[in-house]
């Protein structure tokens, strides 16, 4: 689907979750039909915002003549209090369309924070912060846009583009050799072959194997420095497990090329937005 | 939609954005078409369970011949390192499920956990945990489970099955006692209304106007106490705003008869929850 | 999903039915492709007009260019020959768009005429008359909107908004007073409770029990009566059964709050309505 | 779609409409989880039974485990109170599905029955009963299934499966051979071309012109008779317009083919359907 | 479905599979966000267009800015070489959408090329071409146009507009005149009924069963010819089977009405077509 | 979507098209309700096997209680004549899903045994044959699953799983180098870079930008040789245009890894395969 379809059918399931068979039946039942007013969503904590167009798709599903006026880019930081949009249109309409709206911003935007707070973490390193699959079920592609937009690096998108042998796989099969090369000749020429190695002695077999990048998960540091060292750089190097804002800094400092942190996705608080009325027209 | 097929519309749309076009290249390319294995899902912190119906839908859509055996119910508290669920079948088609399960039982879990930590603060006063619509976008009625699960209370499920007239509604209509009367002729006799007061000396004006709830945001503890003692039982009171784990338990003393948190489905950790290879069949 | 929303899906689907594979095979076989024309919808009898939105949802999807201009409003009466509905465009995708315009107007305005009728009937009294659940598989918010239209009043939309303890929940539950206050438990503040009774001895449990509506299924006009005067305002009462345009009159007077008719959904004769050619461009 | 297909995705929608996001709230309050009973489905009035593999789907959609057994065929006529079928199985499953399935039921049915009543108003004459398009939108393929359970006749599904002519079509095209013979040319070998005409004098030249079938719309008895008479067989004859059960009969004995009746689907009463409680497992 | 429904669909398919879920990367990697040009398709090889309106469609949903300028219809005949479309706009945009368009471009073109040549072939005979029901599944409605735009005839859509008793029916019901009877009753007056048969001496009865149309397969030009003199016109006659453009000719001149072709849906080479930078804006 | 999702859905599609609003009328016209037969699928020239799922899944859809009994696998090679699957169940329902499970396996089948003529072509050469993008809306994945049944290659499944640099986009970037670089950033580490180069003096400078895999289009063989030669199995080197059967051997000839080739799914003569009646039960 294209990101503009993809982002409509979205917004369409979330206001369908929310307007149930009858719809705002409070804004139907206390406001004038045709009220007009402007209102403004403001951020209540700083943070740094994520997911513009999808607010724009809430309001605009809801109702095509709402005017929105953002203040804000995508990856922009806020301060507390900041004014991030304004609104302007029916109120019954953008009062229908509110609740939607904050729940994507909030979410996406606090991914970005969070994101944000990482890449800032090892800001001149080499390592760059990268999402892993640990995405909410249904919103993986705004997850990701929004890890983007905090300044985070791609990695595989699903299952399906590249391959990644972890431990449960080399188990299975029985030797890391020979899944990475059952990996190699499956892939084709435009997939990558990543592999999950648990020991300092597993590295070079598996680079001997043939695969484009190697997974170090949850190796003392010592040992990422050591990784690094030995591979010299002709393997992509990614370190991964017990990932935190306090521990991020010193992993990237070994010379990872990559941190992966399922945190900036799987455990995330909302930035915290409302929207508050500004005046009638 | 039925229960069920909600599930399983739900798994669908998230294992479709999992397996992309070509599905799961890794297992495909390291394991045999036939191999067969058992594994469990262990909890690696302590926990609520929530949502097996969702997992088993998980493991059922990529391949019917999987068998789970569940050890613990929903709603049933884990340990750190304890067996969640053993799982036997084709070790290709676990692995593929494994991340799309994995995702929907720690973010739902998640918010068990958390609905369960309020829940314990608050026990012994009158008050319940309720659930706000702050929930992620195409996931309520599966978070709102999990708050059940957690032993959460239900408030509205969305903006069609009970009328609230918040602060912006009030504003846009310029009155409250007004709002309220319109909304009470619009309800229908089967639906509630509720609204929400910024000071004391609402309270009596909303119930002439005939409230069935009223909702206090942001409250100190001092006022909470005198609307309960003002309304004495003649309306549901609840209070909102402000409330963590260090202050619920104050809230509650105050006699309100309800609690809605928005943190409990907004701001989650996904409970750690990983699959473990048992043994090679 | 939004109103507008639920209407285009519903008329997708309704034009998809008629159109088949192959589309409106008469008009382009017999009508050139840029003929233009201007006709009208006239009434063939009199009623209350319904659904104009969906009447212009059908002909926006089969050609975005032709134009509406409607002489009445939802909810207004039409005398026999009425003109309801000017509309100018291409002669083939007017052609095309009719049936389903008039199956929608017909069935949807039946329903306004109908509802309109029992309205009128109870004129003068406290009574509103409210829908039922027995509608038409798939069209229930576009009949409840033309009952609206047509003076009702709203009753439950389904089985998730409201609780409605029925005959055969009691009888299995096994005791009016344990259902209500099970339902009472489970409902959350958010949720009205209403209880079907058999017998006037039944009000007075009802009622301690925590019911916020009872509904007297079939009850003589005199046992109505008496209800009315039990309660005394206690609880909302609704009468139901045996309710057509000769007794609804006499019900009403009893003092009853709400008159629920199944009939005006489900066994109503669609208003008759044609498009008649008024000039060809 | 299959057969089995379109039903389960109309129940489906169906029952997602009389579910909202929460489900069935009162029986989850008041039945416990596994009580298990026996219920009878009685008809309330005589009538002629339609639809019974769409009450199947509603109740197996619902709960796979629920059984049921039929005690009356499709096309079979009702006496009041007969017992139509037994249903066993969770009590919670089966009142979530009743209603949903008696909408269809009733509604089916009630077409199933008035449709018999025209069919046997007209036996022993050559006349068929057949159906219009003016059917419920969505619903067009059940509805005709259930004219066909009442003896009715098959007539266009929509648009694209055959030609019909009417009187906007020829008063665009300016004349009526030129828009038979435009028909023609465009029908391809494979479909039907009918065209309505008004007066007597134009039937030979539709007969000429190619027609297949012609429609004799709001003719008097006098003027049927004469048409059957002047084209003696070589075309197929249709009546319609203002057919009732009271002038039916007169006009099938004018001799013509097919008489067809748009009451039969857009102006039914459902037929009045009920679930008993048998008895508790 | 709207026809430009329909299509909006089948290309909202068609983008979801080629886009997946992070898009185009490579031309949001290596194209500025506002990059403008000017592009052409041209068509490297002689053909005939079809399809004009899906690609349209492609590039409409992928950004709604893009403009097309057509330069020729479809239906009309290309030189190799020859410029077919110009396109202005985004270029990432362009570029996303340009595979998708010039898939459904190339094969449906190449439907109306291959069926041009058999429309060609036959010119100055009464046979026309008619297609299959041999497509691609999911792309008739498309394909049965891209037939149309090269001059073929109708024939059936699908199972449901139209009888056509082949060689297994008959076989199954055990008796040529027997089917046919059968069908008459069951199909409707609306409905055509054909039938296959094998040879010449049921012809005969084939006519006098009620058939309207006759498929001739796999029979000898002698045989094709001793048919067409037997019936005389009184009844349709379609040959089928062994049709290339060398045998299609003589078959057309024995003096049948319809020549099938499975060939010009099942068998197609796509046209060649490609899409050249015409300047950078 | 899971695999058997992904086919069940395409089927569904394929089959609504077929059976449009009324069902085969064919077959419940002429066969009776419970007649039962056993056919087989034979193919009516030489070829290879491929996508026996999907023919499944149109008999289980049509009906659940057909039997197939498969004497042939995927990718296997079929002699003229040869017997491919058993089929016995109710006639009806065999002749319903027909067409569409022979226009699948006939395409599908078509594709396989074109792609398995190129790798035949090639064999005892490194060169693997590979698919392109180009291949029919909405049925990729099963075409390209029938190219592997072939014995070819994967190559990118769509614009999301790797990067592709063609000339059009470095036309607009306007350098090379540039635009691999900017890839390489873009990309991630889990994604391959690929560019189309134009002249043998580009190659080195695309190694050096760090491109993992090169296109050589339309290279003269000599060019070819050259290439191979320069990058000494640095890098991937695909070979692409002018490829068909005649050509192929000697372009693998030159040592290039892949070549890749549109016509295996973009020009297909589909298998010819028919289902013969065997016997009634």
């Amino acid at each position: 689907m294209t990101w503009a379809g993809h982002i409509a059918e979205t917004v369409r399931r979330a206001l369908a979750e929310d307007l149930g068979g009858r719809g705002d039946i409070t804004s139907r039942a206390t406001i004038e039909a045709f009220a007009q007013a402007q209102f403004v969503i403001r951020s209540r904590q700083p943070g740094v915002l994520a997911s513009r167009a999808v607010a724009d798709e809430c309001f605009a599903q809801t109702d095509p003549d709402i005017r929105l006026n953002w203040l804000v880019q995508d990856g922009e930081r806020l301060q507390s209090d900041a004014e991030v949009v304004e609104i302007r249109g029916r109120v019954r309409s953008i009062l229908t369309a509110e609740r939607t709206a904050l729940n994507f911003l909030g979410r996406l935007s606090g991914i970005a924070t969070l994101t944000r707070a990482y890449v800032d973490a090892v800001a001149g390193t080499r390592a760059e912060i990268a999402h892993t699959r640990k995405t909410t079920p249904g919103l993986r592609a705004l997850e990701l846009a929004a890890v983007r937009a905090g300044g985070g690096a791609s990695h595989r998108f699903g299952l399906d583009d590249a391959i990644l042998i972890k431990d449960n796989h080399v188990a299975v099969c029985g030797d890391l050799s020979k899944a990475i090369q059952r990996a190699r000749r499956h892939a084709g020429h435009m997939t990558r072959v990543a592999v999950e190695v648990d020991r300092l002695d597993q590295l070079q077999m598996a680079v001997e194997a043939g695969a484009d990048s190697i997974l170090l998960d949850n190796f003392p540091l010592e040992n990422l420095r050591q990784a690094v060292e030995q591979t010299g750089g002709a393997v992509v190097l990614e370190a991964s497990g017990g990932v935190d804002l306090g521990t991020v800094r010193a992993i990237a400092e070994t010379g990872v090329d990559i941190i992966s942190v399922g945190a900036i996705t799987h455990s995330v608080s909302s930035l915290d937005l409302g929207l508050d009325l500004l005046q009638r027209d």
